[in-house]
């Protein structure tokens, strides 16, 4: 059976980080939160999406697909939108791509202690090898 | 409540693809399996992964983690292995890497219908720049 509390909880998270609204963040984040491997706690947490906006002005977190067995939530995340500069290395400079992230989150205590998160960097590099 | 069935086939599926015994990938993968959103069906998803074991000799697919929500599996895998020349467009060439891959799967009728997988593309990019 789902776990509702949890999916709307993480729909709560994605709303706040669509709406920057950074001083909510540890309603959702655990202070001891890591991120793939870091120890980041909320500061830190929020230093890593604050520099994620000022790479990508217009990037927003949408839901393909969620899966949900407590404690843990599992998202594969879709995303069109124009990186500034370079991302994950590559020269994206304003170009609007469309990639997705497959996501792990550990819930602790109702909020996210460990993420584990993969971005589908090869998808971005094949636009950008055809959109020349 | 977890899906221990789902569970289990899911676990036979690696086992199955770690004995590479390929005649059985049939009870585990529907005749109209996609990958990626290549529509592969059985004799496609094992050309797919009897590449896979042409390109990296000693692969071996070990759970991390595992999420299940009927009619879904989101798995994070790990990989210890030597892509024996180019693995993603990176030049390996024999090199032991330890990578990651988050993966979801849509099971119909008990078998894998649909696989969204990322690998860790960026980890072994990583670790080649650093074991010079």
């Amino acid at each position: 059976m789902p776990d509702t509390s949890l999916a709307e909880k993480y729909r709560a998270y994605l709303a706040c980080l669509n709406a920057q609204d950074w001083d909510r963040l540890g309603d959702f984040v655990s202070n001891a939160a890591r991120h793939n491997g870091r120890p980041l706690g909320v500061p830190g947490y929020r230093a890593m999406l604050e520099q994620d906006y000022r790479d990508i002005p217009d990037l927003q977190f949408t839901i393909e697909l969620i899966v949900i067995e407590p404690p843990h939530v599992a998202a594969r995340l879709t995303f069109t939108c124009a990186p500034a500069g370079d991302f994950l290395g590559l020269p994206v400079n304003g170009r609007t791509v469309t990639f997705t992230e497959n996501v792990f989150y550990h819930f602790q205590a109702g909020k996210i202690a460990e993420v584990f998160s993969i971005v589908d960097r090869q998808a971005i590099a094949a636009q950008l090898a055809t959109d020349h």
